[in-house]
């Protein structure tokens, strides 16, 4: 049984990363930190930091979480691209930087990044740039970190528990159980791979 | 023949570009505007903007540049990955955006990225991961620029004749002459191909 930080474990992939791994001693943290353990800002350094002191000892971070701003690229202003960049890319990246101070030996962080990297759709151009930015982070990062810490990322297309918000934007998009999608945290949290890309499509 | 901006023409990646793309009307831009008829600073929208509003009409951008940080990553500062992050991804994006308000019908944007997104070395991880960012850009954003214009990132291993500054931190790479990637410029700027990603390695 490992401990195991999940941000955001009250969201749709949140909920989806907790299903695969209920066997672990988990810790939650959430923006708000209601109904959570800790809360955290991963667009704050001094956030993240605060966490990683607080919770103490830990073997894995999971992190489902990062604002991210839809619109078309020729309306999208520096700031939505700022909040993006600021948050789902350098949030993500300042997680393993800092968390590298803090975590055990052999620990593990594991990245959200998504689907529309590689099935791009109209709106979702910072989403998808930071997701490239973040999967090729994590595949070049990985022969930096010491003491045996792995980091990958879990590139998912929708889960069906979030077709509801997501499904009229995705046309064609096939969602697979958020539950599949907990699998893939599972192998990345449980197994010895490192520098890899997740992806879960259907 | 087409009126072709190229930013950072004194520059090594610059010169190459430069020699693929001779038979077009150049106009040149760089950092300090020293040799060059232009300057931009590529970090700011607003110099961005300047620069597109004193060449008048124009159909082809070329970038060259885009300033980068290199350290270990457990070294590396929030400061640097910023100046990495605001110069080369997001300079780049910017001058897309911006530049798609300026640019004539059928125009076209080549930025520049590298292989040390697929072909990790030591120190490189802010250049890497924002190389990996600007390659899903343009895979993505080609979908969404009008009137025909196009987008391209030239993705180079390192040149000949830059090989005297980068070759101790990469050994194991074979560089290839800074003509071919002049080539590669010429492909994206002459071509009707947009949304790719031209690697260029030996």
């Amino acid at each position: 049984m490992k401990k195991v930080i999940i941000i955001g474990a009250s969201g749709k992939i949140g909920q989806a990363a907790l299903s695969g791994l209920g066997h672990h001693d988990i810790v939650t943290a959430s923006g708000s930190g209601k109904g959570a353990d800790y809360q955290v800002d991963i667009g704050s350094e001094e956030s993240i930091r605060e966490l990683f002191k607080q919770v103490g000892s830990f073997d894995a971070v999971v992190n489902t979480v990062g604002i991210c701003e839809y619109a078309d690229f020729s309306d999208m202003t520096e700031q939505q691209w700022m909040t993006t960049v600021l948050s789902k890319m350098m949030g993500q990246i300042n997680l393993v930087r800092i968390g590298q101070e803090y975590i055990n030996d052999g620990g593990s962080f594991s990245l959200i990044t998504g689907i529309l990297s590689s099935k791009p759709i109209p709106m979702a151009i910072a989403d998808a740039t930071t997701s490239g930015a973040i999967d090729t982070f994590v595949k070049c990062v990985a022969y930096e970190l010491p003491r045996r810490i792995r980091v990958n990322s879990i590139n998912p297309t929708v889960i069906e528990e979030a077709w509801g918000v997501y499904g009229e934007m995705m046309s064609g998009f096939q969602p697979v159980p958020g539950s599949l999608v907990g699998k893939a945290f599972a192998r990345s949290v449980d197994g010895f791979i490192t520098g890899e890309v997740i992806t879960v499509d259907a």
